[in-house]
This record gives structure tokens, C-alpha cells and sequence, in this order.
């Protein structure tokens, strides 16, 4: 599937800036470069360095004055011979450069093109590939660690570790196979249920990773729900006050009007402001309470928000009551605390759960911050914000993001880890069950290669094309 | 002026690509690369290398896994020690490597700041620093030539060169004023008359180069203007049906509703499309009339379209008494040619002269494209549209952009080599009276000053702040 032509594209984002980079890599790299540049010959120069001179045309115009940087297989990004043209970063250059090079023989490169190649060439697995793109798309520090962690390995050590312990066993079953009618038993029995055990646990603990990982790089649909005049967009207003600024830096976040980005602690929350839920007075308001409630469902956690001081227990009961659903995270936020004396609080119920199940009995009777899943707030004074702030991350990370822990976060590893995991199931019961080994060493097997999967040792044109044309042109 | 910092600046346009680069200039360069990179030791590599390793903040984090290019000064483009830190190309890991930085002592860049260390350290002159800006501004292949030969040093050395003349003379004029009383003549009079003559030639035909230099830079206003249904828009559709693809190809080719940008032979010409030009029958009417004059006031080259079935020369001669003013370059442009038989157009006069000036007799009897500057056409049925662009760009450019010949495209060094003109001229109208050897000197010596300004012998801190505020940050 892998052909040796040499692939050429533009490395940096487009537009205009102080430089912008070419990139070649393929067996011609480096000669095709010394067609066009002129300076010194570039062929026998070591790795690793960085030449000056011109890029000149067929026609020996100058198309720019230009540095080169040479990477000599197998000590490249690709591990073949890169070449890296640092131009002016000039749209109208760049693409002079691009056309010449195309004009004579370089491929203009696909997308990903450059780390599948880094991957074919066993530069890099498959799940390391994949944290390339996490890694550029990466907006928040908890993205951007998970991404870097798995791209440094995390993810793959763990997988093979799992891998190589079953591949032991396996060998063995399939030499009782080969010996057939003879009834011998090489693998012990009771070692390799232990070791079955053993290798599903740590699946388990990978696949409870996922809700993380998920999280911190999809971001976290988070719907501001409540009443009219509860208060809801002036508590939109209170979280993202100090991060609007940092949130308008980063360029290419998207933000439409009802979306807003929160980034609290490396997790990024979409923030969806909602219409005020009421009894509806007539159809055009039954729609807009309709969207309210979509948004609640699409959401995987609600900030419910009340006044203190106008919505009585009972009405907070039945808001909930309409819109909770299983599954989904509720923080009720009692806003306009300002005007409010704290002892009322007692007064309000019910608790949700976990769950989201909503528990009217027993109320607590001590009131403080974390009563109940209440977070009490004053929107319009700022007051107790930062701890509305901890209350939501702690609604989907239970501690810290995990730093040099292999965290899965994309969703292809978790399928093909749950796959792994349900044939490690077959494979159990098959023992428990005395089933012909035949059976249990396809089910090792089987897991085996969706664990393979996630590190490419097992994979189809069709699953690297699909997870290649996500990437940019030119990484 | 010059504080001996280290700067910091992301070098390659903002946005997410394969990598971003970090750029670093100054003596700490190096050393504060050296306490947050991790992969070896950078101080002592020689320059014109590249190293492997990993960004990690105070605390150890890892930032991102980067390359390190080296430029030891002064090798390098500011003379000074250079870092550029090729990074993932993700905004979050860009930022976060320049907030390390920043936090640890490197100053964020101005515009321009790394090319005006440049120029400070004699890297390159003042008109080569300035060329750097056009370089990367440069949309067509005319800027790009022009620029790229002023970046070498072509302006440069011709200034050099006259000054060079100049100043030899000049010491000697002094030397007179140094013996004062006893009224000798170190400098030959008429020597010196001939050298200030030919100084004053090379000045011109540099000046000449300006209205070239001008358009090819900054692109030519080209109006399209005439009657309702003259075909105007169709003609534009035609003109720009090839070319519209590379235009929308380039991002940040800027275009709004009334402005396209057609490039021939390296020219960009800014085509603005104008409403019909008529009697005006009310008010409204009248008001879109005088736009379109005023935008015919604001082009340089006019393009009268007019139907060649349903308008009589004398509307055609009508019109162009109304719109028409001198200096304006005129293409009369004889629409839906594909309906009408050639003969009929020695009907029509007058011919535009170079300057626009109507001459309406003396009509040539024999018809050839080329008669009359005239340009018969189908805009609908594409026929003749590429004569039309040759007609277009010979109306701007006599032949050829001249390759190797240094043009004049900067109004700063063309105001300066006029005001050095003026001094020159000063100092002939001087020796013809035979006045004071003081009155010369003064004069040269503001010739020289003048001409010094272009190179940047002669600057000052608003000047250079002027002209590096222009720049983007990061070159």
C-alpha cells in the first residue's frame, strides 16, 4: 500500500506571518531540493542542519531567499529524508515554492500523509499517530496532556503490556490445538483464568478512563437552565468574566450566541444558556421551553438555577421533576444570595443524586456550601463563583486529571477495548464451562486483535484512511 | 536605542497547522532556551543545527516535544543569538511556550523588531529591511520581483553608488571651505558639474521607475464605467472567469461586492465595477452617476464600455467628455462585437490620446484591433478578453517588469530621491552663478542626507519606529 514517492506540503498554518514552512519527505527530497536551491550542495550534508540560500525556478528566477533544514532517514519525523524549506511567509511565495516542486515530480501530500508514514515506517503506533492531531487540536491543558501523554506512549505501553501477557498464553493453547487428540493441557487452566482476570481489570480501569478522557477532549455540554429573571445569564456572565479574555485569545474557538467556553482546571465546559422554563402561556412558548428541555437532554450536566427569594421548594421540585433525567450531572444553583438570610435553604429539596435521581426524603438539616448539591451564589456580586467553578469540575473529574496515567480519550480505543473485553468474557466463561480449547483461543484471539487495533499491529487501509483524513495537510 | 533584551515572537501565523515556530533573538537567547529544554545541552553546539528534545515548564511538565534550530550570532538574521522552536502547530502549546518564556525574562517582540535588530547590527540596510515587509505582502509575481530585488540590494546599491560620487566630490568642496581665504579650487568646476548631472539622470530614471514600481506594488485602480446594459458586468465575469480560481486559491485576498482583483503578468489590477452611466432621471439616479464618476476621478486606468448595436459614437464621445480627465489612461472597450459587423467601427471616434485627451479628428480609416486604442470584444462569448489584458497591461507597463533593475515601489524613497533631486538641482543652478563653495557643499551634503535616509545612513527614531510598525510581529 505504501509507495515511495516523495511527498511535498505547506507545514505551517496559512495566511501571512514571519515565515512559513515547506516540507518534504520521500527519496527525493533531498536531490529535487538541490535542483532548486542554490547555496551548496545538499546531498552529504549531515542531519540536522540548516542551510542558507535561494530557491530558484526552472528558469533561474529567485523565488526566495530561504533556510533549509535537512533530516537524514532514518532520522526524521517520517524516517525517511525530510527536508524542511523555511520561506517569508508570503502566501504568493509559498505557493510559487509548492508549484516548482510539484512541477517536477513531488507529490503534494495528504492529509496525515506525513505521520502515516512516521506510523508505516514504525516511527510510531497507531494510538501515538492518533495523539498527533489530538495534540493540534488540543485548546485546553487537560486535552493537551492526555494528548501529549498518550502521543509520549501511555496509552500503547499499557496495551502492549496487556497484549504481550496474553500472547504468552495464547502460544501455549494453540500448541495444545496443534497436538490435537492427544488431550494435553500446556497452559494451566487456573493460571490462565487468573491472568484473563487480571488482563480484564486493567481494561476495566482503561475503560473508566474514557468518561475523563472524553470529557477533557470533546469539552463538556453544560446547560444553564432555570426560570425567567432566576438570574441565569448573569451567572453566565459571572464564570466567564475573568476567562472571556483568555477564551478571545486563543483564535479559531468557535462561539456562537449561545454557546460560551469555560476552561476550569485543563477541562473545557460548553456552556449553554437556555430560555427561561415556565408553564407555557401559549404554542410559541411551548417551543422554546421544548428547546430548553433538547438542550437539557443533549446535556451531561445541568446548572439549575433559582431565586432564593421569588421560586418556592415546591416549584424547584417540579422544574426538576420535568427536566432531570437519569444520567445527567444537576448542580441546583440558589442565585440572589445576596438578598437571601442562609437558614431558608433548609427549606429547599429535594437532593439530587448522583444520578440525577431526585431523593425528596430526608433533607439535610445543617445547611453549608455543599448541602444537598446546592451551590448558593450572588451572579450579580461574584459571590461564591470559584466554588460554583470547583462544584462543576468535580461534577466530571472526581480528583485531579491524572498526570503521567495512560487515559483514553478517543473513541475508537474505547470500542476496541470493550470489544477485547467481552471476548475475554467468552474466554472465561469458556473455562469456567471446560469448552474445547479451540474456542477459548479464538476468544484470546479474538480480543487480541481489537487490542491490536488501538496499536495498529492489526489494521486495514480503510481504518488508517479513515483516521488519517481527520489530520491537517502537512503533519 | 538599542537595549540588548531578548525578544520572543511566534514567528508563523497564528492558527493550528502541523508546526508553529517560536522565534527567540538576543544574548539570553540561548541560555534560557537551555533551562527549559530537555534533550541536551544547547550552549556550545555550534550553529546551523537542530536538536531534538522537550519544552518543560518550572515545574516539569512536559509543554510539547519540539525541534531546536541554533543560529549563533552572528551568523544568523539578526546578528545576534537566534532560538526558533518548532512546536505542534496548536495554538494552547504555542501560547504556553511563549508565556514560559515571556515569565522568565524574554520580552515579547514588536513588529519588526527581529528585522530592525537586523538592520541595527548591519545585517542589511534600511531599504533592504523594508523590502522584507513588501516581500511577505507580496501578492503577484511583479511585487514579489520587486520586492525580492530590493531585499538583495538592488535599490541599495544604486543609491550607494551616487552617494559613493557624490561624497568624494564633496570632501573636496569642504576642503576648499577649510582654507577658507585663499581661494582655491580643490574640486574641479566643471567636473564636478558633469558628475552632478549624471548623479541627476541615474535620479530620474529611478524616479521613472516609481510609476511602475507604484502599481505592481500596490495594484492598479482599473474602472470599468458605461451606458446600462453595455455589458460591464459580463465583461468583468470575463475578464476574471480564469483568473477568479487562483484569486480565491490565495486566503486573505481581500474582496468585497464592487472590487475584484484581476492579476496579468504579475500586475494586479483592482477592477472596480461601476452603475450605468445615463441622463439622470431623478435625484437618486444623479447621486449613482457621481459615484461612478468619483470613482473614475480615483482609478488610473478607465475602461469605456459601451454596445456596439445600441450606442452611437457621438453618445460614446458624449460620455467620455463627462468622465474622462487627463492622466487617465482610456481602453475603449466596443462590446458585443459578436453581433456587429468590424466595418461599422470607423463610425466611431475620438481616439484617446496617452493622456486621455479626445481627439476627434483625423479618424484612421483602415480597422485593426489596435486602431483608436480601441478594443472590440464579446464579453459574453469571451472574444478577444485576452487582448483586452494585453491592452491593459501595456496601458501601465511599456514592456517587461525588468527583471534585474532596480525599481522604485516605495513613496518614502521616492519623495527622498525627489527632495535629492532638488538639492542636486540646487547645487547646478549654484555653480552656474558661480556662488559660494559653502552654498554647494550645503547643497550635496542635503543630496547625500537625503539619499542616506533610503539606505538608513541617515535615521531616526521615528523614522525607523514608523517603518517597523508596519511590519508583522515576529519578522
Amino acid at each position: 500500500m505504501y509507495v515511495k514517492d516523495t511527498i511535498i506540503a505547506l507545514a505551517t498554518p496559512p495566511g501571512s506571518g514571519a515565515i512559513g514552512v515547506i516540507r518534504l519527505s520521500g527519496e527525493a527530497a533531498i536531490p529535487l531540493t538541490d535542483r532548486f536551491f542554490h547555496g551548496k550542495r545538499l546531498q552529504g550534508q549531515p542531519g540536522h542542519t540548516i542551510h542558507f540560500g535561494t530557491i530558484r525556478d526552472e528558469s533561474g528566477r529567485i523565488l526566495d531567499e530561504v533556510l533549509v533544514s535537512l533530516f537524514v532517514a532514518p532520522g526524521s519525523y517520517t524516517a525517511e529524508d525530510v527536508v524542511e524549506i523555511s520561506c517569508h511567509g508570503a502566501q504568493y511565495i509559498l505557493e510559487e515554492v509548492l508549484r516548482l516542486f510539484i512541477r517536477n515530480g513531488a507529490r503534494p501530500a495528504k492529509p496525515g500523509e506525513f505521520t502515516l508514514r512516521a506510523f508505516l515506517n514504525g516511527r510510531m503506533d497507531l494510538s501515538q499517530a492518533e495523539a498527533v492531531a489530538d495534540l493540534i487540536a488540543a485548546t485546553s491543558s487537560g486535552a493537551h496532556q492526555i494528548a501529549l501523554n498518550q502521543l509520549r506512549g501511555g496509552v500503547s505501553h499499557e496495551i502492549q503490556r496487556l497484549r504481550q501477557e496474553l500472547i504468552d498464553f495464547a502460544s501455549l493453547i494453540e500448541l495444545e490445538l496443534d497436538f490435537g487428540e492427544e488431550d494435553v493441557e500446556f497452559a494451566n487452566r487456573s493460571e490462565l483464568y487468573n491472568l484473563i482476570g487480571r488482563v480484564q481489570s486493567l481494561i476495566r480501569s482503561l475503560l473508566d478512563t474514557f468518561q475523563l478522557g472524553n470529557a477533557v477532549r470533546q469539552g463538556v455540554n453544560t446547560v444553564i437552565a432555570g426560570r425567567p429573571n432566576a438570574g441565569k445569564s448573569t451567572l453566565l456572565n459571572a464564570l466567564l468574566n475573568e476567562e472571556r479574555a483568555i477564551v478571545s485569545e486563543i483564535a479559531g474557538t468557535t462561539r456562537d450566541t449561545i454557546e460560551e467556553m469555560l476552561n476550569i482546571r485543563g477541562i473545557q465546559f460548553r456552556i449553554i444558556d437556555t430560555a427561561g422554563i415556565r408553564e407555557a402561556q401559549d404554542t410559541i412558548e411551548a417551543i422554546g421551553v421544548e428547546r430548553t428541555l433538547e438542550k437539557v437532554r443533549q446535556g451531561a450536566v445541568l446548572m439549575y438555577v433559582f431565586d432564593v427569594i421569588k421560586t418556592s421548594p415546591e416549584q424547584v421540585r417540579q422544574d426538576l421533576a420535568r427536566i432531570v433525567h437519569p444520567g445527567l450531572k444537576v448542580l441546583l444553583i440558589a442565585n440572589k444570595m445576596d438578598l437571601n438570610p442562609y437558614t431558608l435553604f433548609e427549606h429547599y429539596f429535594p437532593e439530587p443524586g448522583k444520578n440525577g435521581e431526585l431523593r425528596a426524603d430526608e433533607p439535610d438539616t445543617a445547611w453549608h456550601p455543599d448541602s444537598r448539591g446546592w451551590v448558593p451564589v450572588s451572579a450579580l456580586n461574584q459571590m461564591n463563583i470559584e466554588y460554583l467553578k470547583e462544584k462543576l469540575f468535580e461534577a466530571v473529574v472526581e480528583e485531579e486529571i491524572p498526570m503521567d496515567v495512560a487515559v483514553v480519550s478517543n473513541a475508537r480505543h474505547y470500542e476496541a477495548l470493550q470489544k477485547a473485553g467481552e471476548s475475554l468474557k467468552d474466554a472465561t466463561q469458556g473455562l469456567q464451562s471446560g469448552i474445547s480449547p479451540d474456542f477459548i483461543a479464538m476468544d484470546i484471539r479474538r480480543a487480541l486483535h481489537y487490542m491490536g487495533e488501538i496499536t495498529g499491529e492489526i489494521s486495514t487501509d480503510d481504518l488508517l484512511g479513515n483516521i488519517f483524513s481527520r489530520f491537517c495537510i502537512g503533519k
